[in-house]
């Protein structure tokens, strides 16, 4: 990962501030006769695109995204993909005020001392907008998962914590995501959530998140110690996802507290396989996948944008105080849902390839 | 991070097993005209290397480094740097007896899975031996920082929690993690470890361990966003050290539990300068740092090698039981105190050189 | 250079076939603070862009680039510079006849082999429509070399052989260039060319060419040996043109029939300056520049596209003879002249860019 | 290819200095399961070591290679290998009297402009030295082509013209080049080269020359366009190569001379498989292989270390005559066929695995 790009094999390329005119991506390394379609990319745009319900941002932006190169006749070519989705809805406007000023736990002191200049509007290339070519190009990871992949690799989400209530595990249900605007779940929590969040939100103020991500049917020997381990990988990407301050590989900063009678997944033939007795590795042991399911966890920081005053300087080195008005979600963690997904899809593609290239 | 190499600018690639030859790495891109001596690096391995108190395992290995290349008279001339560590204490045959079956929360069985043979003298490549060459690369990497920043960057590390048993921040003393054999900052809880540790190796288990390390003096500017963040970077590198489960910066997990206002490091002028009024960010907003102290910390899993029998399989398909004899840290979390310095001070030289290249 | 990407710290990713909706590219790594315009982009996209005389092909393209992010107000934020050029012109129909045929000299058949499928619509991905992305980014890497070079970096090419017919080099005039279509730097060798040019064309043939591109002011010392010379990287980024069959530096091929004291550049002080007698090493000493101009030499194969009928096979098995219609240079190596300008842009850039991370 | 790094997936690693106590290497992505033995390396090095003829330097090495990991029981294990060669015939002092002297046509004075400090023996890192170690990995990139491709890869360089003598091509025997120490495939013109050479050597002289390598039973569909092409690859690998002032594929330069109608290898089904009628191509169309031989040539200017006296300047600024005396090849070129073929070898591993990666 450096610089804008992500990936060795399957490797994406993005590029776009919130309110420039566009933002769009390049998917390099996809293998040739997958077949895709704007809709296989778009159905998990929406999922992610904001104004979906009351407890995200209004910005309205339709996201819709067009395949430039790489696709003929609804079949990929081998060739780089390009990705263009063009902004519609950004309200400049709205940040005239903060141009000089600092906005705490943004990142716009940060680029003004790193770039000495920096795009006020809506964050710019720091915006979570960013995130949207994260889940296009996860989407085509997940048809490349799907043609490499034996009976392909099912990727879900959750939010498991928001703020300070955290789900009940044994009511965890993947029907019910779907079921609640918040990817929760354990439903009876979904509705605590609700008020929950309502009240944060007339508050001005906003809430942190936990999203956890498993991956099932994983091929075993993915990975590629000791610096290319899938867990690191998938550190570095979940750990780039906008706000994330902390990540976990299965049973997580969890395991310190562990004695390795308790930690270590035993294991007994299952028929002719391998089973696993527990799975607090993750399905990842020396930076290798066991065929166990993928788990990887992060936090995300509550939202920086908020209404509530806050202490700061601004560009000229005066003193001055923030409240940020424009449009925003009061818990991040929830889009960041799809976002950790498609991360997770990435990630597995390109490993999926590396482990072809060296041992297929 | 591919394969065995690490770091863009300032890059590491390391090799060796665990009861091979020798264990050795290649660091390239170092600046010319820096001071480098073997002792320079030689301090830093003595406090990685094994069986230097009763809590760590009592392989007797001098790891006396040689530089091979890329110093001449003392001085680097921007060449790479060749270096060698010959292994001398290993007793293969411990390892006769588990030559086919898989230790639980062991790679043995994922690096079977991956590469259809492995070496299975001590770990082979999957060893901690390997972070000798990390501690070693690390050692230059801060030679690199002194000479590149003014004033130079001060990286520090501690051990915050052993199994159930956290340290009381407030009663950090970084002057007390050298008075005791756990680089622990908190001396009342030092002396709880010991009987604590003592009790668990009596019982032939082992135990988990969560590692904090600090940079001081940090460059305001580093990280490459989006995909090339400082804090990607650190949680790459830190999850990509042996068993590791769980990366934080700043806040880390615990930040989703905060609201809005209670997370942002709210800002004002000092003097000339911008002051931070807390530190939940870990010095890193946006992927940049900001000045303040960059704080990363990761938890190590118990030690996998116990002597309690586990439920396991071997190479033939069959079910076994395993109690592994050997010699291991009961903490492995101990020795990676200085191997997560190593990656920290690795991945600020890396990041303090790429800075310089667009921004300098 | 992977897949689609070229340059390390100033790195491009181009995508888009040549019968696409479009082409584009993303240029990562600028240093912030630098005034960049369409302008400064389209003015060299007009140099290469065809239909500009009869000798190129009559395809028609307004080469109209977008800027879509990584400038602000007309000046660099450090952020990814996205680029777009929407196809017009596309007669995709021309192509139908010959869909299942390969064209002796294309890559149609090696993109089935590689591929198993291939967009035949004018050339797909292979098409030279790719270069315009190169050109683009060179114009980027030019305004970076203005940036970083006390004095900028003067970068010209020029067209030193036509098929059989070869400049005189007494007769050198960079003022000539831009007098005739060809960038040729002889007057006289320009209007022989027209004549010999014209016959080809009517022939329906094509001929080869060699391409000459100047860099002076270039700082001494950039080059990273021995893997990441300055011509090491100066030949791959030439021979990844369109049609490009050889690479040369300095004196090139012709080295071989030197002598040691021939070729060997003397050198005398001139006043506090190290002064070279000659330039046989083209600028790089053991790929390090030498502070002389760089000068690199490749040479173009003839357009494979004729109208001469040529034995061929096609997809499915069969002994078809070719000849192509379309719209065609009679000599590819006249545009290439800018295209080879832009590389070496870029490679400068990019080696700039990594001096200044470890010598700076 | 970056530093002292070539390759991707068969990535090589290279360290050491001319006079230093050891060179070495790290070669990273080895499939597992290959069968490697010291002797598969040490053959190779021994037809690169110096002092085997008089038409060589007589520095004498026994080039002797340690396999220090990523071997058990001599079979890959899919980790890095390292391999260390210590170096024995040091005559540092030859190099006293020029110690602050640029000798013209060595990297001595770019050295000293990049770093501004250089290892003045024999040439420190920009000796020809470091070509032992492209030469172990080509040894281990061949073990690798014969385990993934049916049949394996046949590759074999040759002298084609040493100063001003070209060879016959008409009288191209391959079994002729271990007849003579000049790598000659004509026997008339070894014998030529001979008295030649003598004569060179005894002048105190040097002379360039030009390598033909050729690689047979290349798979089709190698090469990742459009920057990750064969050609390209091949062009920056072979450019690296110490003393090389100019690339070619297949027709090469003199593709230019030629019309469309000559250069277009035409194809005619030669059973159910595609047969060419020639090979200007080299085996390489649109930067991807075609089954065809992989014909690639590179110019070896004359070595620069020469008894003639030419003028120079030293570190201090001042005028000298500088005279080499030392021990060197009066025809480096010589010693650079292995080392061609070396660099073919591991480009053509490396992108075996590329191709099986995204297309296997």
């Amino acid at each position: 990962m450096t610089h804008n790009s992500f990936g060795h094999l399957f490797r994406t390329t993005t590029f776009g501030e919130s309110h420039g005119p566009a933002i769009g991506c390049v998917v390099d390394g996809t293998p040739p006769g997958i077949t895709l379609n704007p809709t296989d990319i778009q159905k998990y745009l929406d999922q992610r695109k904001p104004g979906q319900s009351r407890h995200t941002t209004q910005r309205k932006e339709s996201d819709s995204v067009e395949i430039l190169s790489g696709v003929l006749d609804g079949v990929t070519t081998g060739t780089p993909i390009g990705l263009l989705i063009r902004n519609e809805d950004q309200r400049s406007r709205d940040y005239d005020d903060i141009q000089d000023q600092f906005r705490p736990g943004h990142a716009d002191v940060t680029y003004m001392m790193k770039y000495g200049l920096r795009d006020h509007r809506g964050g710019g290339r720091s915006s979570a907008r960013e995130t949207a070519m994260r889940v296009a190009s996860g989407a085509i990871a997940r048809r490349v998962l799907d043609h490499l992949v034996d009976g392909g690799v099912t990727i879900r989400g959750a939010l498991v914590q928001m703020g300070t209530h955290v789900i009940d595990r044994d009511a965890w249900d993947w029907g019910a995501i779907t079921t609640n605007p918040f990817w929760c779940p354990d439903v009876r929590m979904a509705a605590t959530w609700e008020m929950y969040l309502d009240e944060i939100r007339k508050q001005g103020s906003s809430v942190g998140a936990v999203i956890e991500v498993h991956a099932s049917n994983v091929p075993e020997g993915l990975g590629a110690p000791v610096y290319g381990k899938l867990d690191a990988d998938l550190a570095a990407a979940m750990m780039s996802i906008n706000a994330v301050k902390g990540v976990e590989i299965g049973a997580g900063m969890g395991a310190a507290a562990l004695r390795g009678e308790e930690n270590a997944d035993q294991m007994r033939m299952q028929g002719d396989k391998i089973g696993f007795l527990s799975n607090h590795a993750g399905g990842i042991l020396g930076g290798i996948s066991n065929g166990q399911d993928v788990v990887a966890r992060f936090a995300v920081k509550p939202t920086s944008s908020i209404l509530t005053t806050v202490q700061s300087v601004d560009a000229k080195g005066t003193d001055v105080d923030v409240s940020t008005k424009g449009r925003h979600d009061p818990c991040v963690g929830i889009r960041a849902v799809p976002v950790g997904e498609a991360m997770m899809a990435c990630v597995l593609a390109d490993h999926v390839m590396r482990h072809r290239a060296q041992c297929g």
